[in-house]
């Protein structure tokens, strides 16, 4: 075999994730390794808690990091949660959507689906007239923020509206958190999932959970053992928890997670509110440029993620081959649609330590260049 | 809150793992970020299945890299291949036996344990038996090197055992792949699982896996959806695979990725056979030494693992304490005694770049210091 160590150039990523990484957590993630049992270690473990419960506004004792990908982190909730046979109204407005349903399925739970257009938000009278015809549902699940589609939900009357039918909620985060207003404890979000590689600007691989107390009173309630062994969290919590001993549950990706601690240090540095704004005025000169280009952007204004745009291709473009010139000539990567977006739109994301000047100015100067040959 | 950036210190790892990481394997980690659909990515990962193939000794299509731990590895192969009433004979012999155990029943299997003392091998005659009488079994499962007990078992005549009775094998290879002699084609092994923070020695959280073509057929053949979406080989399968376009399951773990490239590259330079000779000159280097100090390694030699040492705490010794002495004033670790050796015993790792003379020299130096006050 011929094979050379890999040696990538730097790109700039402005696609759906990952997202640019900040040189400070990149270089975290290179320190020596220690033990996954080491006592600094271990304390280093407990301010990541700390550091997500400020992120996700939370004061949850059960928050801390899946030591894998977003979608495990989707799993995570529903395989503790759902137990077979329970009624969950599951909103489905985008491929992420789409896969609670499969999660629900797979875990034996009984889905009640409340369909939204893909581009549209979670359509609040949908799930109030499902949750009117289904009183026995215990969870309504959906996504804050669809990375599909570049669309926000309102998450906080979904939720008050989840409480008043008695609904623990499931929240996907995994393109909000650090990126968009998200307020865990005010919201009453009682399950949440994210994800290390969008907003907050870490390496893939690494999913932030929280569970409210009732989220947790229900697994302490389960009849049946969860079904992922790796996933339980009844498992997993003697590792991240407790005031005695921690006890072995797997070894946990070591350095991933010194580079979570520093992005969620720069996070905590930067102040959430500060993130936000940042996201906000971002993608405000991103719509500015696009607009003398002529781009337009699909979601409307009102529910319109900031970190993530999705621009429609313009007629007689070559979606494929101007997202290969971006990259190979300007080690640029923006992303391609996803399902029913797929050939129709571009997603531009401003995540995290992407959503700078620099990156929109280049952004949109190699898209000028591209797409007026 | 007051959190500052994590700065370790530098450990030397001889515990049961994470292991030592070499500089090489750090710093491929910290290079610059691409997009987990990138074609340079792409190419990468595959570069990736030709060195796993490698190092497992096989030609399996099917070979490729979970984004999570080795007990997710674990659990990608009960919960793809194991389907709700299928018999499975688990081989318990130590922590991760039990937690296989653990797998087929959350699986829906039906379990037929075969159980050994800890600090044996699993005795194939056991297994002969167990065979006989449940002539309706469809699987084998065992560990070929338990972490636990520091114990190797004979994975070639237990595959052979397997076969003869119609069975599929799964092998746990966390500690043995590049540790030990372990060859999947030859032995003829349907279903293997390792770990990148063993002998590997490349940064934790993420976990080799190679499928035999029978294992695959009988995924196929499955009658119901696999119970984990996260973890689903038909749906994992289309982005590691395929001649035409990798479709998104979920963003990889990117610089793990890069790191385990790095290290899978430099076993194949090192040459596998001489990987396992440099495990076997170093643990008689270690062992030399041990015996010099009056120290006795647990396990006999005939089923000793090279890599996982594990030694009888003299009496009058406290365990806690002199581990924490040799943290504390030589920034070296060895790893405490799991499940019936708590207490009873250390385990000190020589696993990959672990294994070299200037940490055995280290070790046995601090041993003496701290043993010998």
């Amino acid at each position: 075999m011929n094979i050379e160590s890999f040696t990538p150039p730097r790109r700039t990523l402005m696609g759906p994730g990952p997202s640019d990484i900040s040189p400070a957590v990149l270089q975290a993630q290179s320190r020596p390794i220690v033990g996954h049992l080491d006592p600094l270690f271990i304390k280093m473990m407990d301010e990541i808690k700390l550091l997500l419960q400020y992120a996700f506004q939370t004061e949850n004792p059960h928050t801390f990091a899946v030591s894998a990908p977003g979608s495990a982190g989707m799993e995570t909730c529903f395989v503790n949660l759902v137990e077979p046979g329970d009624k969950v109204v599951v909103c489905i407005n985008g491929v992420f959507g789409q896969r609670m349903l499969e999660n629900v399925e797979r875990c034996g739970g009984e889905a009640v689906v409340v369909e939204d257009e893909w581009g549209q938000a979670v359509s609040v009278d949908k799930v109030a007239a499902a949750l009117e015809q289904h009183s026995d549902a215990k969870f309504v699940a959906f996504v804050h923020a669809e990375t599909s589609t570049g669309v926000a939900s309102d998450a906080q009357a979904l939720c008050a509206l989840a409480k008043r039918h008695g609904c623990l909620t499931i929240v996907d985060s995994v393109t909000s958190l650090g990126g968009i207003p998200l307020k865990v404890d005010e919201w009453g979000i009682d399950a949440i999932y994210s994800g290390s590689q969008k907003c907050l600007s870490c390496v893939p691989g690494i999913s932030p959970v929280s569970f409210s107390p009732a989220a947790v009173e229900k697994l302490k309630a389960r009849k049946s053992k969860v079904q992922s062994w790796f996933l339980d969290q009844t498992l997993v919590m003697g590792y991240w928890s407790g005031e005695q001993k921690r006890s072995y549950h797997h070894t946990a990706p070591v350095t991933a997670l010194y580079a979570l601690h520093e992005s969620l240090l720069q996070l905590y540095k930067e102040g959430l509110e500060n993130a936000w704004a940042r996201h906000a005025a971002m993608h405000q000169e991103l719509k500015a440029g696009l607009d003398k280009l002529g781009l337009t952007l699909t979601v409307d204004e009102a529910i319109r993620l900031p970190q993530l745009n999705l621009i429609a291709i313009p007629e007689g473009l070559d979606d494929a081959a101007v997202r290969k010139q971006l990259l190979e000539d300007y080690n640029l990567e923006i992303g391609a649609g996803l399902g029913k977006f797929a050939g129709k739109a571009w997603r531009i994301g401003l995540m995290g330590y992407a959503a700078r000047k620099e990156n929109i100015a280049l952004c949109l100067a190699a898209l000028a260049k591209v797409i007026q040959q």
